[in-house]
């Protein structure tokens, strides 16, 4: 059967090596192992920035960093940017948002366009461009944005109540004494959460998935089903938060080396908080455990929503995609949470599984190709038979690949990181401008050109674990200097020029258009331009230009002798 | 007295060196030159591409072509870019359109957004951010896009009637038996206009200008009085048909050696119909009288335009830019039109009289540095007092430079061109997407990428007529790594995050807002985050936000020991 829906699943901050599908050793994700054995998993797929927001906008758009211009959390994608929901509106799908996509909304933009932003125009441009079914980015703090989310209602309704249920079941667990101890602490993080697992937050995202699967009609549908989990805070409630101890964690990957003289940018960031959190033992061996049993608890959730598309009978039309943001150091390489470019930060878990029966081609295989989170939204296009956007989008659809046809495969993945909002970009005393990094790598070689510093640079093949950064050492000249080139040649790919398409240009003689509309450059005289009707133009136009006729017949003072010859 | 409003007059095709304050021995232009007396001329200004839609879409944005996408006549600059009238809009002032911008509506982008074309917000997304007192393109062929200018309505009413009366009288010339010759043909160049001069086009935008400033209230403002001429057709009535000869021609610059194995792009160029046209001296001796007496009509109505304003008695409180967004071959490297980098196609006039005292310093003065026309919006930001906002614009203010103070000098220049939409991209079998020159020039060197060829380079030092292109020579590795890798750094200056300032970033201690805000990534305990507050966050911070006390109460889980601290 064709796809006539697609489940688009992120998870967040899943790195993508803690699934067992992905070798985790200690950490069994059944169900996500069997989307995986009945669709294709993606061995090397990257993000296109090791942070929520702009990862998620490229995502969104199928468009680098920059080219959407989002480049952190806190910047709003400026309205008029299209997303997979504008692009795939035109077909007849609708795409709506059930949990995070971390958008701020370009308020001010919409102000100077007019747009009213409790408009239905204004809600969607203010969510991406899907229509939000629930929008929940998973974070209330006290002081937060959302004074009220939905979520908390839900947690009152269900025997959790307080000020800010939230903070109080989902993110906190109890003390000797019963007294509340908040996750945001690490130190807590070997604590069950106080929210029941069934009230918690993947269960009640996933439900709300359901709620949307059980209450859509007859309309084609993309749901993106976005979870906030395993990102920190990291807690999580019984049963999965006695599952795994500090047995259960992978080797630590760091290396001395790493701290003696660092790449300035590099040094930086192991010096933030929560990288020097994570250089500690203890921290890792309470933390890893909570953040094994959240993702334990999604493949959980994975297992009923999937058993919920069977139930409803549509599995067989609905596509499933399976991935994260970006991912997480948990203290590898001396660093904690994302901001830089290993591949714990940017290499995720993707599976897509494609009810398609030619994608039986495919089933149950693993790709190796280098792949980025930009070709998702290509591929959706793809599915709904649109036709391709290279002059929006700088993503390439997996879909002839997931039916076994041979396809153009990228030789480079590219990951950009605007670390201006990070304390790195204050202790380096780095002005907001070129406070960027941008890396690419072709799976063997990963380069980083950092601005106002030497480069970064990493052999993946005599280096696995990425130990040694070779970009201030000699007898890498060729390599940096390919590489660099490949990152200009990237650089000048043009992604602006977004309202008229590659193909309506290249479909056309335009000058020979301009001409026939009655502008004549370069002719010297009535003659010259007889000839060039004659021989030179295309008929096509001609025939299809109603208003050709006259115009020639004016120009060229003649009766009809024109329109008698045609 | 400070400057209350900004005369913008912009020509189109005009050459930097037909005026004979830039020198031209036979062009006497007294009223431009008067007004290079009273202001600053500028020697070196260079478009940013060299066709008239992106050039002014980049003058209106102050953003280079790769940032605003509008790369060809027919792009729509996208509705969201903002340009001079959005940016300036905050400060009260209010910018008008008197003439030509080339802009077509980005349509389906307002559609997108439930933008109504007719709307006023709408008319100004049409019309680069001005408001259109009159839009006039002044090209209007018989199957042209606007079927009935109010330039025809003019005409008809001043005794020039017909169907079309800009192709019958402003655009036609008359045969020996009172026949209609069309303008377009390069042939009658020599002949008059059959319009009287006072009907003519450039009189016509004058006396709109003088129909605007005499209605203007008080608010400031921006007047562009965008002029359509020289640019073709080339025609122009008495008594300017008759004042030039072919003797008052600047001799032809070109080379044999520039059609001897060409790069492969300038080769379509020369190929184009309207170079071959004018690779022909019979062609040059019609076409340049007459562009010539183009220019000298416009002088005489800047003669009118200023006094207009002596007259209303603002001409104290009126900067007055005078510029064109492109120059024009005129036969000069085998050329017609436009369309590549020599100077006779990007560099232009470039006069800016600023009214306040302190500009005394610098009236009458030559300025030499390297100024790109992007500069101009930042400029007129600055004279309104507005902060500049590098976060959008790529451009810098001129104005510090005008009042005599040192200034932070380019050492480059830069200008684009999407070929895609010339017969030289279908000559070539290029794609849309690769169609792409992009040009560096520090002053001395002018080095251009030509996506799928080797580049161009011309040494102006050595060879200021530019025949030599040693892009293809050895002997230059050196200038070209410099260039190439000048070029790479300007392609990754990031100007797409444009809904955040620099400013607003640099000003703010983003993490600790974050963790202020209730977020605390990588604390381990109370006694963490504490001693976190005591030692490290800016108090600034938490005495503005009404929130911190409380949530760093519940967080702590302490009464009320941390505001008796505080």
């Amino acid at each position: 059967m064709s796809v006539r829906n697609i489940l688009f699943i992120m998870c967040d901050q899943l790195r993508w090596d803690y699934l067992s599908c992905y070798g985790h050793p200690h950490l069994h994700t059944p169900n996500i192992d069997a989307l995986a054995a009945r669709g294709v998993r993606y061995e090397r797929a990257y993000v296109q920035s090791p942070v929520c927001g702009p990862s998620r906008m490229s995502t969104y758009t199928g468009r680098y960093v920059h080219a959407h211009g989002a480049s952190w959390n806190f910047v709003p994608l400026k309205a008029g940017e299209m997303t997979i929901g504008d692009h795939l509106r035109p077909y007849g799908v609708k795409s709506v948002l059930i949990g995070k996509t971390h958008m701020r909304a370009d308020t001010s933009g919409m102000a100077r366009l007019g747009i009213d932003p409790e408009s239905s125009i204004g809600v969607r441009i203010s969510e991406c461009g899907f229509e939000p079914f629930e929008r929940d980015d998973g974070i209330h703090p006290y002081s937060g944005h959302d004074p009220a989310p939905p979520y908390n209602d839900y947690l009152r309704k269900a025997d959790c109540p307080g000020e800010n249920p939230w903070e109080e079941w989902a993110n906190a667990a109890e003390g000797p004494d019963g007294e509340l101890l908040s996750g945001w602490f690490l130190k807590y993080a070997n604590r069950p959460a106080r929210v029941p697992d069934e009230h918690s937050e993947t269960p009640y995202i996933t439900s709300r998935a359901m709620d949307f699967i059980d209450a859509a009609g007859d309309q084609p549908w993309v749901a993106h089903v976005s979870y906030i989990k395993p990102h920190w805070p990291y807690i999580v409630p019984e049963p999965y938060a006695s599952m795994y101890g500090p047995e259960h964690l992978l080797p630590v990957k760091r290396h001395e080396d790493e701290r003696r003289d660092p790449h300035p940018v590099y040094a930086a960031m192991q010096d933030h908080r929560v990288s020097k959190s994570f250089a500690r033992d203890e921290v890792r061996e309470r933390v890893i455990p909570a953040y094994m049993g959240l993702i334990k608890q999604i493949d959980d959730q994975m297992g009923r929503l999937f058993a919920h598309l069977e139930k409803r009978g549509i599995a067989d039309e609905t596509m499933i995609v399976f991935t994260s943001d970006h991912g997480d150091y948990l203290g590898d390489h001396w660093m904690g949470d994302k901001d830089l470019f290993h591949e714990q930060a940017i290499r995720v878990p993707l599976i897509v599984h494609d009810p398609d029966p030619r994608a039986d081609a495919t089933r149950g295989s693993v790709n190796t190709d280098l792949v980025e989170m930009i070709d998702l939204a290509p591929t959706f296009l793809d599915v709904y038979g649109g036709a391709p956007v290279p002059h929006v989008m700088d993503g390439i659809s997996l879909r002839p690949g997931l039916f076994g046809e041979a396809t153009a495969k990228r030789d480079h993945v590219i990951c950009e990181y605007d670390y201006s909002f990070q304390d790195a970009r204050v202790t380096l005393q780095t002005k907001a401008r070129d406070a960027w990094l941008r890396m690419i790598s072709d799976g063997r070689w990963k380069y980083v050109i950092a601005e106002g510093f030497r480069p970064m640079l990493f052999d993946l093949e005599n280096d696995p674990d990425e130990y040694h950064d070779l970009g201030g050492q000699p007898g890498h000249e060729e390599t940096i200097a390919r590489l660099h080139e490949a990152l200009f040649c990237w650089a000048r790919q043009p992604r602006q020029r977004v309202t008229v398409p590659d193909g309506a240009i290249e479909s056309t003689f335009v000058q020979e258009k301009i001409a026939e509309g009655g502008i004549l450059i370069g002719y010297w005289d009535e003659a010259e331009l007889e000839e060039a009707i004659r021989k030179e133009w295309h008929p096509r136009f001609a025939a299809a230009n109603p208003l050709i006729g006259p115009t020639l017949k004016k120009l060229l003072r003649k009766t009809d002798r024109q329109e008698t010859e045609q």
